[in-house]
């Protein structure tokens, strides 16, 4: 694993964005803005530091300057990220010390009427910086009030995801070959957790679900071994650039000849195929996030194969491999030029087969631009 | 990665632990106890579930059944831990549904006062959950008031942990062949894997740190090439039984002579020794987790290395790596019987080189159990 903040955006990215913060925090009516580790923190300041239990915040006043609260012992650590050369106080705490109370602190203010909280944060650190603010200060998830700033790519981000697609894209193509009658399920997964590596600075997953095994969305790999004529479903993704994923799958049959598949499949495979190609034809700014999931699932459903679909149909992807917009149901939110999500969906015939399709499409003012081209037929 | 829930304990060990949290919520005035994945989840239930950052909870209401609340395309997984066999509701989700709203349901009664939260919730989830409850309901966090039942451990999870223990020393135990003058770190690291592996379920961490990168205790390990003479840092730990980790660190001397170690480490490693030792011996029921850290910490600033022991002298270990009891200032925490922990003192001298031991151990009631065995005498 090679280190991404190591391919950092310019500094004068994250002054933006941590001004954007600040400037959308006072807009909110909060008085600023606490978040933990991970991908809020990277897209802030560049940062992937992890101090497991130990809290490390990085906190936003609504006015003046920002302060990260860590374990003194991993400040060193904050030389990976743009944190040196901007304007944050640097707050390190030691065994002894109340870091929760360094983070309230850093707020810069006496009285808490309402705060933006990181959606990282857990429950043993959020439940003490709350009794430290009073229970009549509202607490709001930062992502919520700030949707804009951390839901939507910019041309920068936008072109990690570009190089994301297209690496996990050459990681495809190689598949066909990879997928022999003989090896199993594990040989294939190893191989293209190699290839993946070569490609990218981390491999996140790789699920190889033969047959049976592609019924099943959680599956991983296993020993079984491949067959001519297996239905074959390949879902892959790493870590690109400054932190950015890939997530892309294709559903493939061994051997290579869609000829050899079960006419029921070759059925709803022809269903799943235009349901994705329809959803992705529906993104476009202003239509809702569970639109573009009841396109798919509308197609699906009037081929009669409803109830195979279990799934949401996809996910946004960042910093994150999940995070919003969700595409599912009950999700109202309307897309805007820059989000980033996966359109995924997936039939599944239990103790059968299953089949998935994933592109990563980011929205762009005349609808979405596609960042996975590897081709959709089976083969 | 083997699937460490298939060595699960009978499932009435499970029926017991749920019985003692729902009294132990009874006894501190809860309305009930909301639980997320990882291991307060694992040792209340057998299951390692995860589903990202879809919410998954286990309610346990002060009176009457638990429910697990999870989304509905995830129930298959629960077939690997005890649920199936538990008296525990099962409430799956569907995207649409309000699934923060199912887990306050759960609770079973229309006016909170107080609940017990647990440590992994994050604030996506812990948010909705508080505004749901409303602001006058008192939040705190479940390990805090079911201490007793978190942080101690029982005969069977002690016999685990002495499992970690062994499996770990006999992977230490062959680590002075694998020091050779010209290997790298990064291929020390590659074999110390492979042989976690042989006796574990996964790896958790590698550290190899030679000469100056033994003075970073977050350093991993890199290419640099290991000379004869070289201090070498090894702190390894893996994945056994049930879950339970194993966290063991020895300091070694590439080629295994000590008398080539420079005079002033030699010093220093005597310093470091004992204050293990005399911490160790500390131990014992009725004492505080500070206590055993100012045992340590106030032999080595005696010798006049205060300054270079930079970070707490241990951390509980259980199904978490790090978890309570933290042996550290300012933590008041009465040692009890059954608590299992790290103690591992180090000092480390920036750019040149650095030392440190650490064994696990167990408190019983005339001291403590060490269960790691392998010699600390450099070599």
């Amino acid at each position: 694993m090679s280190d991404p903040s190591t391919n950092n955006f310019p500094t004068s990215v994250y002054a933006q964005r941590l001004a954007d913060a600040q400037e959308g925090a006072r807009k909110a009516g909060l008085n600023g803005l606490i978040i933990g580790t991970g991908a809020e923190l990277a897209y802030l300041t560049g940062s992937w530091i992890s101090t497991h239990e130990r809290l490390t915040a990085l906190v936003i006043p609504s006015e003046g300057t920002a302060t990260i609260v860590l374990p003194a012992v991993d400040r060193g650590d904050l030389a990976l990220s743009a944190i040196p050369g901007l304007d944050i106080n640097v707050a390190g705490w030691v065994d002894g010390d109340n870091a929760h109370e360094l983070a309230v602190d850093a707020l810069g203010v006496s009285e808490f009427e309402a705060l933006g909280i990181g959606s990282s944060i857990t429950a043993d650190h959020l439940i003490p910086i709350q009794n430290l603010v009073g229970s009549t200060c509202r607490m709001e998830l930062a992502v919520q009030v700030l949707k804009e700033l951390f839901v939507s790519k910019d041309e920068a981000e936008i072109e990690q995801l570009r190089g994301a697609g297209a690496a996990i894209d050459r990681v495809h193509a190689k598949v066909p070959e990879l997928l022999q009658d003989g090896c199993t399920e594990a040989e294939v997964a190893a191989q293209l957790n190699d290839l993946i590596l070569e490609e990218h600075s981390e491999v996140d997953f790789v699920i190889v679900g033969s047959a049976e095994n592609g019924a099943n969305p959680h599956h991983g790999f296993s020993d079984r071994v491949l067959r001519n004529g297996d239905i074959v479903v390949v879902d892959i993704g790493g870590t690109f650039g400054p932190g950015y994923h890939s997530d892309c799958t294709r559903t493939y049959i061994v051997g290579g000849n869609p000829d050899d598949a079960d006419p029921e499949f070759a059925k709803f495979y022809q269903v799943l195929y235009e349901a994705q190609l329809a959803a992705v034809a529906h993104v476009r700014p202003g239509v809702t996030a569970e639109s573009v999931d009841a396109v798919a699932r509308d197609h699906i459903a009037a081929a009669g194969y409803g109830e195979y679909f279990i799934h949401r149909t996809g996910h946004g992807i960042g910093l994150s491999t999940h995070e919003e917009p969700f595409i599912m149901a009950g999700n109202s939110l309307v897309l805007e030029a820059g989000m980033a999500f996966s359109i995924e969906p997936g039939i599944y015939i239990e103790g059968i087969h299953g089949a998935r399709i994933e592109d990563i499409v980011v929205v762009n003012e005349d609808g979405c631009e596609t960042l996975n081209n590897q081709p959709k037929e089976l083969r």
